[in-house]
């Protein structure tokens, strides 16, 4: 895409309130700015690039300061302990109320996502997402990066940016060596922290047994969930 | 267990709209009953264990009409065409609204049930009749033997059969070589009737592609669904 493509599509977005991926496309599209720019002879010309270049910078640096402060905490508005061998508490029924149409944008941070059945987690965390909020466009998941060959993350993270894409969801994936927070920040304002992350069912006692599937069956280990509200994350 | 016993229990089941499960107990109970008379040496024991025999012969024989009077078709409720290609049909969207309370027995009809993604099917499928029905006690399969050494069917319906226990749910599975139709019906009356029996959906893309677990994001074959309600079925 060109420079002009990437940021007026940088803009659109920005606009309409989908914040991380517009950082996203400011970010390239002011490096492929800085490209043309420094190709560029006519003196003029490139001074107009370099007008330009500033004035993207500066906005990619208010979204990003926006984007950053979703990690405050805001105020506590539920909180659950989950005991331990306790059921009841898939996704849907942790995540379903606060997974509204308002939701443009989530950012998952979860340091594990190597073995098989925790990119199941994601994957049925994403079904969830995209059964609920209905102007959902843009997905960045945070974790460590499997460096084994063939790696099953690898496998699954193109499987899952390909069927996402299918339903115009977007999702980007982004690697930290020392990542150890795991939270699930929704665009309209809800922070949800779980003590495990994503993973805190236990296996099922077989692959036909009841909870297979459905995670409402499935037994829990002890964990807590902590939802924060933070209003100013929807600006 | 005793013939009292199981023919106390079958009462007991009979009386409270359990019919299916109290037929099986009927039965074991009156084979149970005629192993005692046939030993007994006393005439008018005998005497008394035969008019008994005869008693629960008749009572077994009037819940069979009743439960066989089940699969009389009943005024038609709903009808869905669903195309080839067409999604949004999982299970939960087509059960959903007549798994209710009042549901306490399930009889399912589905010749194929031998391969793994079948066995799966009806894992979820029990699943959800699980977390709708809160009264249900007992579901009964029928479908074709597996008679393939070490065969998927095995292992699945003894752990299916294992998991269902913990819930308090007896289910039974019954083996008929020729078994052509598929149906479900449910003890409230209502008998749903799908061309394709519980496997109408396509595999998904990948193991990890969107509608790898929610099936209401798969890809479904082309079938008809037919919804009959049948009040006589409730009495």
């Amino acid at each position: 895409m060109s420079a002009v493509s990437l940021l007026t599509k940088a803009i659109e977005l920005d606009v309409s309130g989908r914040r991380i991926e517009a950082l996203k496309l400011y970010e390239e599209g002011i490096g492929e700015l800085l490209r043309v720019c420094k190709a560029e002879t006519n003196e003029e010309k490139k001074k107009h690039f370099q007008s330009k270049i500033v004035e993207y910078m500066n906005r990619a640096e208010e979204v990003k300061k926006l984007v950053q402060k979703w990690n405050t905490k805001g105020e506590i508005c539920d909180k659950i302990h989950v005991i331990d061998g306790a059921s009841g508490f898939s996704y849907r029924r942790v995540f379903e109320k606060y997974m509204k149409d308002d939701v443009k944008e989530i950012l998952i941070d979860e340091p594990y996502l190597k073995e098989h059945f925790q990119i199941c987690n994601l994957v049925m965390f994403c079904e969830l997402a995209l059964s609920k909020c209905k102007n959902l466009r843009y997905i960045k998941v945070t974790t460590i990066k499997d460096v084994r060959p063939s790696s099953e993350q690898n496998n699954g993270f193109s499987s899952l940016t390909e069927s996402l894409a299918k339903k115009s969801v977007t999702i980007n994936f982004d690697f930290h060596e020392n990542l150890h927070d795991r939270q699930v920040i929704l665009s309209n304002g809800y922070i949800i922290k779980i003590g495990r992350g994503l993973h805190y069912f236990k296996p099922p006692a077989n692959k036909y047994s009841i909870g297979a599937f459905d995670h409402n069956f499935r037994e829990c280990r002890e964990t807590n969930i902590d939802i924060f509200y933070c209003p100013e994350n929807k600006k």
